[in-house]
């Protein structure tokens, strides 16, 4: 059953231009998905989304990226009201509302010597969206997130992921909670930091491993200088001095996966 | 000796807000280098910059990043007329106008074994410049562009490279050129292709190398595919098999270092 909706003023419409604040996606324990391969890529990983708008005009079903519309409300909806409500062009006509999942450690799955992947205090969406391509690329066990500075579920995070943050295992928590975590479940903390003397290639990381990563205008806070079991540095030869995190993720990262496989 | 231009009617400013379009700087041989760390290390790549644009409400000297004043015209302008030329906030109240280098492969340095990083056909400059930061930071010999789709010198591409245009020896030419450079020096060149069997970490990068890689969406071309001496692949676990050209150039190159550096 769907239902046609041909007002901008419409009660719905609003409150769904909403959720691109903050407070509201607090509030109401919802956020949006726009695009295809988002949504498909959201039911895929579990989201429950609990309604769905279509703008027939513009929605073309991808076979790549199927999408189910059973078991949730459907709202078909103008071209006018979508250009209104969507935040950004060329993703498909279709927004869903979906419920904010649960994100703490005890989520992630228990696994033989995982391998995880931490940012600090990062804050722009841009940057946790590229680190979680990467991490989607490596098939890290979770991305864990410490001390965000941001929702993590902003629509520009879950844009510039492509939609990885519905792929790749994530939990959201302080940096107490994950040391403790780290210390019950034998993991051994990686630490980039500018100023480490080791080189990060010349550590080992075959058994349950965290890099630790912060962010590029402040690095990792004193906390995990102090608490994390190793301290690594990537080695800089260029003038600038600066990788972006993405790149520092995917250096270090892939680095941890050539010695697993070797 | 600098003069005051009060005017945005002026023909210089005129001139300078022009040169954001390629047309303009293809016709007239320069182009523009917005703010303090950019202009900087333009002077240090010894690129000649011809005039400078200042506005002393908003400049003010960085100790990390000199900018030289002599031998070049300087221009006073207003906080109206600065806003008016910038293409972005917070560079610092400096527009510079440079002579455009040439960039053949000739002009590269000889070394022995060197690392060249090759990307071909990339079009966003915000790609090429994430490319830069990566080739800075890994101190690669060379970042050779190949049939660009991009002007190099566009404002965007030396602003996403936070100035590593001009710290990066680069090189533009075509992929005839490039293979002929490729025979003349002797230099193994190494294709990244998904449908590669081999694994990037498993090839040995010892001896004088080039890394290819290709735009994300249409991936390297068939000339590498048949020419390239060998080919391989960075493994994707993902579900998007995606990751960003910067993200692949620095997981490949850092491989790369690591063995030059056993």
């Amino acid at each position: 059953m769907s239902v046609n909706i041909t007002s901008p003023q419409n009660p719905r419409i609003k409150q769904l231009i909403s959720l691109q604040k903050p407070r509201e996606r607090k509030k109401t324990g919802t956020f949006l998905i726009e695009g295809i391969r988002e949504i498909s890529l959201a039911q895929q990983g579990g989201i429950e989304i609990v309604e769905m708008y279509l703008c027939d005009d513009l929605y073309q079903a991808d076979q790549d990226y199927p999408i189910r519309l059973t078991d949730l409300s459907v709202f078909n909806i103008t071209k006018d009201i979508f250009s209104k409500a969507a935040y950004r062009d060329g993703s498909g006509g279709v927004l869903a509302v979906a419920k904010t999942p649960e994100k703490t450690l005890n989520q992630l799955q228990e696994k033989t010597s995982p391998l995880y992947l931490v940012i600090e205090q990062v804050e722009k969406p841009g940057n946790i969206g590229a680190v979680l391509r990467t991490a989607d690329a490596a098939g890290v066990d979770g991305l864990i997130i410490c001390d965000p500075a941001t929702d993590l579920f902003n629509p520009n995070i879950i844009r510039a992921s492509l939609g990885c943050l519905f792929t790749v295992p994530t939990a959201v928590c302080t940096n107490d909670e994950l040391l403790a975590f780290f210390s019950q479940n034998n993991i051994r903390s990686y630490a980039t930091l500018p100023a480490a003397s080791n080189i990060y290639s010349a550590e080992s990381y075959q058994g349950a491993a965290a890099i630790l990563l912060g962010a590029e205008s402040t690095g990792l806070s004193d906390f995990w200088v102090k608490h994390a079991d190793v301290r690594v540095k990537i080695p800089m030869a260029g003038k600038i001095d600066s990788l972006n995190i993405s790149n520092a993720a995917a250096i270090f990262t892939f680095e941890a996966l050539r010695q697993r496989n070797l």
